[in-house]
């Protein structure tokens, strides 16, 4: 549980599951989060082998992020947390029918 | 997703699945929180209507949290995290089968 329980690390690895991403277009879909946090994290995913780092030898140097094939263990609790996430949004943003 | 991002919040729903508990108790079952910590996070999640707290008139009272009704729609997240943290736990103490 613990490493899952920073704060981002579920919302991160939910941008990699639709494909690799680089650091900067990481930072670009969750604004909130320091580039010092986004580093530690990914670290941390990358440490338990649930996400990959590629330095690609460009001038200067890409490196991109992946999921793991073990980051594919993440799928249903990033699915589940997800259904949770929109049924909370929803129900804020909805009105109550029983309550006109 | 802010909801749960604090590391204890699922961890605390986990144990309110099966049933009420006083704070005591909670504390008990995740030594490594502190008090102030599962007082504001049983706070964020009575306050998302995931939790209730119940005061009883005993001397001194007793108060005791419970999983809401709404409080059910965090089991898919809750059962999807404790299968990972299985497969975790088992990856990490057993031997890769083809590594002997």
């Amino acid at each position: 549980m613990r490493l899952l329980g920073g704060r981002w690390r579920l919302l991160i690895v939910s941008y990699l599951i639709n494909g690799p991403k680089r650091f900067s277009a990481l930072r670009r879909c969750i604004p909130a989060i320091s580039q010092r946090m986004l580093t530690l994290d990914l670290r941390a995913l990358e440490e338990a082998g649930l996400v990959t780092r590629t330095i690609f030898p460009t001038v200067p140097a890409t490196v991109e992020y992946a999921l793991a094939a073990d980051g594919d263990r993440l799928v249903p609790v990033v699915d589940a947390m997800r259904a949770f996430g929109l049924w909370l949004k929803e129900r804020e943003a909805g009105q109550d029918p029983e309550d006109p």
